[in-house]
């Protein structure tokens, strides 16, 4: 979509919002996820969150909650003041501690995968066991997991609604813990049925925007409809976020993308783009030899592109992103809605 | 305490009382925890429970809602149905989610435990990271975790104390990770203090049982005064049993106890025996060399015997336990009451 049409315009409108809610985020992380004893341990937890990041997942609690609330013309943007949000049926609720609790949620996983992956780098700084050691990787991620249980059992929310947000954060991080499981089995498989990936992604990505985009409207005492439609929108807009990860992995400057381009083909991770291009007859695990120079990358992504993967993965993207607005017709028209559309789309147009 | 009085007929009763509850914990887990997809990682989350253990911290869960309930006189022994068990202010509570969810926690610190130790066997069988691999240990573990509170938010006891117990839990897993952060750097550290010490196994070890003593109490809607006594009751308990763990691991034959004798001298691990030799001046760090014969560890034993140093963490537990069971005074008598009194002198009596 170019600059300067009315997309254009929207998408602007769209990332000052984001940006200023990533903000809102960043000074809420500080005050839920404050320093302690032992320091080392805390400050390995915060590693990660400080080495920055979009936040998009604390980005759609808010969202959703804003657009709840529009229906009700009772938050007046804005300033709105997320720590004590009104629900519509009275009461006050801390979105605020649920945002975070999402976002450290998103960081335990990303600190434990890395050992995993043995990823050296994350979101332009060292990963977490890199950084510190493998023992405090793994406490900072379970302190991080531990934490976002405590976040989300203090929001203030009406008990019911609060224990509804508690079990679907829960069942959220078994399946994502399924999800990882199953992405390090897929490294070591000989064939990856293309369904058998769909599956993976929704279960190691796409639910926890599930939860992101559910939990608030359980928090705020949404119908079940309102939370279903809204988790539907965050599994297939993350889903599609996945596919496009896996689209800028191969054609990413390494010091834009903040790790290094070409990482998912070095370590035989199956990606759309992989699946479809084997059955395009590619030899892909002979695509790229160990620390390729960027002439090699480069040339590897050409053969991707020669047999039509990724467009094919663009299309399927498209196609994820298309439905996930469908979605959000549950919600009351409004400026929040217009931005969780909008946020949909970028999922798929940003380049880092 | 000898066998055929008084005192010995009590534990036999508390140990049958105990085993009883841990065969229908066990029973509990297997529809808990079932096996599903993907199976290596149910497997991998099954192994540390399959392979045994005492179910001490469910067995306090059971034990103290059975007490409560002792008061209440409304419910009968045996054959008590712990999944629907009677809440004082009406509706049943599955007490039994309560338990197994305190005993997946237990595991899932286990299975990361023996990562950073790098210990091969627990229970008697090999250690998760070795049975499988490292990035099946951490996600069993992580796994583990999600479903405790999948657990502990399907106890249908009313909203404010499942609340409640879920905010006491994740609160105690954090205080875990720290206690787990404090044990790694103690190994490193060239001076422990005594207090420092205490402190590390209190989060480490004794507020798991100080969680399990009190989360059946607030799920039973118990008042403050009682959740915080039998909070304390557990927690002292818990610190009891961890320096007679220490105890044990010098004291008894490794087939025995599941694992190598005298492991955590050799890892350079920090416990009141260490510390209290260390004071007496005793070369606690050259009393064994890499893999030391049986007749080696025997003598390293008799030096700290000869220093009093196992003598004064015996009387250091005795005391915790002699304080742990003024704190039940708060519930009513009866045989639960009486079980939970014999558990704490248990916990430093056993020999494995």
């Amino acid at each position: 979509m170019g600059e300067g049409d009315g997309g254009g315009d929207r998408r602007a409108r769209m990332l000052a919002a984001v940006a200023e809610r990533r903000d809102r985020v960043n000074e809420a992380v500080v005050e839920d996820l404050p320093s302690a004893e032992p320091e080392r341990l805390y400050a390995a937890s915060q590693h990660l969150i400080e080495a920055g990041g979009k936040r998009l997942r604390p980005a759609l609690v808010l969202l959703v909650a804003e657009s709840l609330a529009e229906g009700e013309a009772t938050v007046e943007q804005p300033g709105v003041d997320y720590r004590s949000f009104p629900a519509p049926s009275g009461g006050d609720v801390d979105v605020m501690a649920a945002a975070v609790g999402v976002e450290l949620i998103h960081t335990f996983t990303l600190a434990h995968d890395d050992i995993m992956d043995d990823d050296d780098m994350r979101r332009g700084e060292r990963a977490v066991h890199h950084e510190y050691d493998l023992s405090t990787a793994i406490l900072a991620g379970d302190t991080l997991f531990a934490k976002g249980f405590e976040l989300m059992s203090a929001t203030g929310a009406a008990p019911t609604n609060q224990l509804a947000a508690i079990r679907r954060l829960a069942e959220t991080c078994t399946r994502i813990c399924e999800g990882q499981a199953l992405d390090v089995e897929f490294e070591q498989a000989a064939e990856v049925l293309p369904a058998d990936y769909t599956r993976m992604i929704e279960l190691k990505t796409a639910v926890l925007y599930g939860a992101a985009a559910a939990i608030p409207a359980i928090l705020l005492g949404a119908d079940d409809g309102t939370v279903e439609a809204l988790y539907q929108y965050g599994v297939e807009s993350g889903t599609a976020f996945q596919i496009h990860d896996d689209v800028l992995d191969l054609t990413v400057p390494s010091d834009e993308l903040g790790k290094a381009r070409g990482s998912d083909l070095l370590e035989g991770k199956q990606t759309v783009i992989t699946l479809h291009a084997r059955q395009q007859g590619v030899d892909v695990d002979g695509l790229l030899g160990e620390n390729p120079t960027e002439e090699e990358i480069d040339a590897a992504v050409s053969r991707l592109r020669e047999a039509g993967s990724i467009e094919f993965a663009g299309e399927r993207a498209a196609e994820l992103t298309a439905s996930s607005k469908e979605r959000l017709s549950v919600l009351p028209e409004g400026p929040a809605r217009t931005m969780l559309t909008g946020l949909a789309d970028y999922l798929i147009e940003r380049n880092h």
